[in-house]
């Protein structure tokens, strides 16, 4: 099918610096485009005219690819951020536990610094350009790094405590991104994903102090860590802190 | 002065079941009334008109005292509850640390179940009535609990890790108080509260082995922890947990 009978119509070929492209190279394009401008600034202050300069194409042309103008660019460069986000939460193949934990956030912090600006204003809330539909689509993600976790840690059915553990974590995740983001950074990256790491385990034997399943399935996650891994170390260190 | 000298003219005298209150005392009912509504259904199936007959008002009345509908009367009423929940997060004056904190979780979890849904779709966020301004609510409250605790941690200025770890915490706090109201407050509250007293402890422990401030301000506040106390029971039990 030629790229001129499908989806929006193409542009009429003109004069001046727009490029013409294929209708779906063209799309993405656009996405790709307000996804790096939604990063660098938050959504308020991105406009179609910055989309279509930095896009290299006119202001009628972006429209014709989303007629709903921002609102509607908007939530197709997120949508395609969350399609990225999710993608990196796949379990590596290698490693402990712990240390594949690790890998997923080291992962997740790249993402989040990539898209900064963006990401920020999405999760602080109350922007403009937020909806139901922009708010279903971070849940999305949400229940995407939940079900994640748990195929992580072989856990098909989990009850209402290690769900409350789980999702609790994965809200400290996503706070101390923002308050990275907010804070300049000051804490290094490497720190960080190690202590979300160490938060994960800590927070994982509180649990297991309260719920049965808890203890079960931390005590099958403390067996397939090696000795040296995130969560062996802390277990050695962790009883002298609270006691001392 | 008299009521009739201030504010929005009171509603004239009518027939009917309408009765007449002085103005503050109208409006204060009016947003009690909202408050009680937004805190079981959600805000877009709450309307002006509910507001109107369960205050036994009329809605031309409704509007005298907010000019700007629904979402004037909406922010009214999150700002009433806002004030209402910051109380809460005052010190009691006895106990340990642990207890102290018990004691406000368990007021919070009180005004939770109070606002149920109300307060469950304004975290969910996306809501047709969240703006900048319920945003910016929203987050004063949870600065206000970041400056309760560190009141209560004897903290004057917190580094970014100790910052962080508190922010996480109260992060833990908010999503778990949502997932309670969504799986129809399946774990009983006890139970969470002392999973969440827990939680600050272990979240702690594991900031303290990242960080010379935090480190500081635990070993300053388990010194405050008597025996028995929530505190004193989880090191006795945590360290086993994760070598067991």
């Amino acid at each position: 099918m030629h790229a001129d009978d499908a989806g929006p119509a193409p542009e009429r070929p003109r004069r001046g610096p727009y490029r013409r492209l294929p209708v779906e190279q063209r799309r993405e394009q656009l996405i790709a485009v307000a996804l790096e401008l939604f990063g660098t600034r938050p959504p308020e202050e991105v406009s179609l005219d910055d989309v279509a300069v930095a896009a290299g194409a006119s202001r009628p042309l972006v429209y014709r690819y989303f007629a709903g103008g921002k609102q509607q660019l908007y939530e197709a460069a997120l949508r395609s951020a969350a399609v990225e986000l999710t993608r990196r939460f796949v379990e590596p193949a290698s490693g402990s536990p712990t240390e594949r934990l690790a890998q997923v956030l080291d992962r997740y912090f790249g993402f989040v610094a990539e898209h900064d600006a963006g990401y920020g204003a999405l999760l602080r809330g109350g922007s403009v350009v937020e909806t139901e539909r922009t708010s279903a689509i971070v849940d999305d993600v949400r229940r995407a790094a939940f079900r994640h976790v748990m195929k992580h840690l072989g856990v098909r059915e989990p009850g209402p405590r290690l769900a409350l553990l789980v999702r609790s974590w994965i809200s400290v995740v996503e706070g101390s991104a923002l308050s990275w983001l907010d804070e300049g950074r000051q804490i290094p990256q490497d720190e960080l994903r190690d202590w979300l790491v160490d938060q994960f385990t800590a927070m994982f034997a509180v649990t297991a102090l309260h719920d049965r399943q808890a203890a079960e399935v931390l005590s099958a996650m403390l067996d397939r860590e090696v000795e040296g891994s995130p969560a062996a170390r802390l277990a050695a260190r962790l009883g002298p802190e609270l006691t001392s």
